[in-house]
């Protein structure tokens, strides 16, 4: 399948479940999203929590009203209850299942939340001849648990999950400067060198995702995460919520290149 | 006396001779430059070992004409032979002697070039509130040959030499965007961490400046500095060479903040 098909084109390949697997390099040049729905009481204390902590939880694109489910916004006849391969349901914090579809779950009252997601910036790096280590080595990116304190929102907490890139410090440098020109979609890294600086013990050993190879002359670089939200969601435990499966993201029509600030 | 003394006031002190002490800390908000005056039939190849190396050797003015000296791109009255505190004469590579003022020593063919220097940027790093250690410790910032050859051009060549700031990570991703912003006084750093991986053996033995503090979770910054074109210099060996003595600078009208490119 050619991986160019429009961001479209395939959220209605989709749609049909025609496409079931994970978005990973489908649409290349467009916006890929992380998503959150919940119900419409829990929504304005999540809203505070990214408003808070921007640079693990930044805010693409919400829906207008409770109960919305299409988002002219990020896409073109885009529905959110059907243009994601894959999607979660937890209930009280926990996951129940798995599905293709959540038209059958669906309420009056649940609001969606799509976030910035560390594909966007990868492609960027990339695109300037960088190294993405976990791209090469074609696992998922390595992902820890940290010592830094999300700022708390109503029923919303937790600490922020990183993910990690390593790289020569030449390159880590370059990293820096492009990613600053992508706020939303996590920014400039948060740390780089020593991992227990942010209270992860041992890098061999991801809370999430594979770990890579670190090679001579490279340092670990670390950049909030989009798993950040859901571990705050794990935490609240909301009665209802709605995640895609990870891997498994929301299309949109936005073009990377339009989420840089300069 | 008032450091916050107007660049034109104090360059007329300088000329006096009412003011010979460095400059550091004097005029802030102000572009101090690193000086370089040397014979015309020299002077075009050295403009272009700046151009080709622009981060060690940033011109921000070059006088119009050989045997100008007056620059009032650069300031107003700007009297190149008498504006600085102390001067240093070299002959074919070789310190000859400091002077107060080049009016003796004046000729029709020098050509003038100002280069960018980093009191720019770590005023814009103070005024983030990022500790900059050499100013912390009031003295010298520590300096080092690096193995990083810079590209020759006609008779001048040499390898980069860098300048040295220890940060926690946090803060030197911080100072990484500050620099970014202004490529006319060295930009971002050349590189951070492990001295060895740019050939510096020793960190706690700078080869110019002096040795400051590393402490407990930092690393160290490194920045390209303007003692490179100085180096360049003395592997050509041009017959008369004439430079500001270190911390001895030429105090410009142009504004810190405007050398930002964004």
């Amino acid at each position: 399948m050619d991986t160019n098909i429009s961001p479209y084109d395939l959220r209605q390949l989709i749609r049909k479940g025609e496409f079931t697997r994970n978005t990973s390099g489908f649409s290349q040049g467009y916006v890929q999203g992380n998503l959150a729905i919940m119900p419409k009481e829990w929504a304005n204390e999540f809203l505070q929590f990214c408003q808070l902590n921007p640079k693990p939880c930044p805010i693409i694109g919400m829906s207008s009203n409770p109960g919305d489910f299409l988002l002219p916004d990020l896409g073109a006849d885009l529905d959110i209850r059907t243009d994601i391969p894959l999607y979660r349901i937890y209930e009280h914090g926990e996951l129940v299942k798995e599905v293709s579809d959540v038209k059958q779950v669906w309420r009056d009252d649940l609001v969606t939340f799509v976030l910035g997601c560390s594909f966007s910036f990868e492609e960027s790096l990339l695109a300037d001849g960088l190294e993405v280590r976990n791209i090469t080595e074609q696992v998922n990116v390595p992902m820890y648990r940290t010592n830094i304190d999300c700022k708390p929102a109503g029923r919303f907490s937790g600490t922020t999950v990183v993910s990690m890139r390593p790289m020569k410090p030449k390159d880590a440098i370059r990293a820096i400067q492009i990613c600053t020109r992508f706020p939303s979609v996590h920014g400039a890294p948060l740390h780089f060198g020593n991992p227990q600086d942010i209270g992860i013990s041992d890098i061999s050993q991801p809370d999430f995702g594979d770990a890579v190879t670190i090679k001579e002359g490279e340092v670990p670089v670390f950049w909030a995460c989009g798993v950040t939200p859901q571990v705050a969601i794990e935490n609240a435990r909301p009665p209802l919520c709605i995640t895609h499966s990870p891997g498994y993201m929301l299309v949109t029509d936005i073009r990377n290149s339009s989420l840089a600030i300069m």
